[in-house]
């Protein structure tokens, strides 16, 4: 059997101004750090060891893991830094208050933005000064894979080539993987590895700093999966993260 | 023209209380922080970029380079970890105090184990509960390449096959190169490029923090190399550095 530790990042300067996140590469708030450090003493307090570590290139999800890594005593454990596993794109979205969108177009559309499958916000213009496009850490792409907006779908379709090409050789190989990602690149991998319908994935909602361990089967099917710690804790912030589109 | 930046880490709880460390994890103090914060500062205002960083398996390094990146805005940048830069191990010495030692020994005596190119501190025993043969994240080395003391020569045969199987094709193929690593993994590399004979590099001493910056020819020969920001301060702090084993 096989484990897998998923850990959302800790609470974000946006999280708490409760807006449209997505690409932009904004930091923990002092609440965040503490959600880090939280999640690698359950860890280290469970016995986890690991033997490589992959995280987003934003520094929210850096961070979380640079915090839980030190807090297990393992700051030299590999870390894989990949785009990939980056929020999904919230597009023109990006940066506007949700609850003020709530309030603009009411909280139906700002949930359809927010939790529809394949329906994805406005894009934003290729020259807008909020795009990506110029920001050297994506150089190495083609600028049509940096996205403009992105719907769930499209976040799928980039985080499952990574688990397919990268994550799933790795555990095979008998390396115990941490990963410290985001919201929807997290709900992305648990919607495959899970197996959960497009319409049925609205419902999940991945809180903060809160390690989400999965054991996997021989084929790397789920056994069971767990928040570490205290269970009712953990379905609180996955409640509050679903609240965040309304007015 | 290429350049090359090797900082060492900042001010370590061991360097504070003038304890030979070698491969001993111990961390930063809030001096140290600040220095590697400084680093980083005098890095971005000299408008520096890069495309890779290396730092061996210590905390004391890979703080030091966290902190760095973390002001030059480039969180993301890829942080490859490698034992080959860890600190020269002190065998037998780890955890002492310099002037204790120098009390104990004499002042020649430790000046020998400190700078001698080729006189190793008394080993340890494989069995010394200070010995890092137990750590896993030596697991993937054979017991035997896992030292018990090194001089200074045992240093530079790791760091130099590491330079020219790692750093150097990174370089030649125009990646940016920052390095942060320790006192005398970074006078290995020194002594390599700048072809210092072996009586000659007891005279050279790294302070702590500073971003030493190789200027580098097609080749990878030295045309020049300078500390970054006040020539005078880590003049001073080299200096410093030299006199630690003394009573």
């Amino acid at each position: 059997m096989y484990k897998l530790v998923l850990i959302r990042h800790g609470e974000s300067t946006w999280n708490l101004e409760n807006r449209f996140t997505g690409w932009t590469d904004v930091d923990l708030t002092p609440t965040g750090i503490a959600q880090a450090k939280k999640a690698g003493q359950l860890l280290k307090a469970d016995g986890y060891e690991f033997d490589v570590a992959y995280t987003s290139v934003l520094q929210r999800a850096i961070h979380t893991l640079w915090y839980a890594l030190d807090e297990m005593n393992c700051t030299w454990l590999p870390v894989n830094k990949d785009w990939r596993l980056n929020e999904r794109h919230y597009g023109g979205l990006q940066g506007l208050n949700k609850a003020d969108m709530a309030k603009q177009y009411g909280e139906e559309q700002v949930l359809v933005w927010r939790r529809s499958y394949d329906v994805p916000p406005p894009a934003l213009e290729a020259n807008d000064p909020r795009s990506e496009r110029g920001d050297r850490r994506y150089a190495h792409l083609q600028p049509e894979q940096i996205p403009l907006t992105e719907c769930l779908k499209d976040t799928v379709a980039r985080v499952v080539p990574f688990w397919s090409e990268t994550l799933a050789p790795q555990i095979k190989a008998g390396k115990r993987v941490v990963l410290a990602a985001h919201g929807n690149s997290i709900r992305a991998l648990v919607k495959y590895l899970d197996n959960i319908a497009d319409d049925a994935i609205v419902g999940v909602n991945i809180p903060n700093g809160i390690p989400l361990v999965y054991e996997l089967d021989e084929n790397l099917k789920p056994i069971r999966s767990y928040y570490l710690g205290d269970a009712q804790a953990a379905a609180k912030a996955a409640a509050a993260v679903a609240a965040q589109g309304k007015v």
